[in-house]
């Protein structure tokens, strides 16, 4: 059940970072950082502040950031150790059911994408189905890599954007 | 087996953040950010970025890192959710084999620290035994939040050395 924002100001910091913790992948540390700045007036206000904790990182810290999403259709969803999050939205945009064509294709330009730029092509998978994501990642592969870091994070936030809508009420519903 | 500075160098981001990245509790992305630093000349400058990346976050990101760290004894111990680093490290100084009035007196103070601070106590627990780690817990909760803070990542940086060490060689090894 969604929550509304009073209740998500009212969690202690434990239960903030349990619930919320991965809304950007493997980063708990970004959730914990902005707890410090309750109350939310609104989802809105939660989501810029994450917004604003990320763009005033140094630009290693937003690689790092990248660096902590799963290649789509790589290692972590064949061995089954994809996050929850990740799994489902992998699974939504057909990442779990390519063809043997479709998958070598992905590998082989995930793998491009990774020596040209030193972090994982990342996109909001939910936006996307499967021949749109292989046409993108093609096509980003020629990008400079300081484009690259930038369309990386705006990904990271739309996919940030969406997880937190399943887990807060937006404020009109409220 | 430990690793030489020159293995850590050459790994691709994904081994070096699968290795190295919980030398920062539940914080990957302090590893994945400072592999953008490559080459390191030794482990010390390799220890050194992470402290520098630590060091230029804002206060609230160092609340961030304190709020990623488990308590001792507590509810992760209990569940068997720990990372398997901060298991050993409160195997090591006894927090799993406390007597009743141990363990009652450091829920309670646990409690009041964090209440006191929203964050919690952190400490590096294999330079401690349990009694010194209840007296330490007992008289920070006595300190001011901001002399906690940095105390706090004084001991996230006390844990990373010795996670760090237990990893890659150190230089007068090598």
């Amino acid at each position: 059940m969604k929550m509304d924002i009073a209740t998500v100001n009212a969690l202690p910091y434990e239960d903030f970072v349990d619930i919320l913790g991965n809304v950007v992948e493997k980063c708990p540390i970004i959730t914990a950082a902005v707890w410090s700045g309750r109350p939310f007036l609104s989802l809105a206000a939660l989501e810029a502040a994450i917004s604003e904790f990320i763009d005033a990182l140094p630009e290693s810290g937003k690689e790092g950031i990248l660096r902590c999403h799963p290649d789509l259709a790589g290692r972590d969803l064949q061995s089954g150790s994809l996050t929850r999050e990740s799994r489902e939205e992998q699974a939504g945009s057909g990442m779990g059911a390519l063809n043997s064509g479709e998958a070598s294709r992905m590998a082989r330009l995930n793998q491009e994408y990774k020596e040209r730029f030193g972090f994982p092509f990342v996109i909001c998978a939910r936006m996307h189905d499967k021949e749109n994501i292989l046409r993108e990642l093609s096509a980003r592969c020629q990008n400079e890599r300081a484009v690259e870091r930038a369309r990386g994070i705006e990904e990271v936030k739309k996919i940030c954007h969406l997880r937190l809508q399943s887990l807060v009420l937006t404020d009109n519903m409220l």
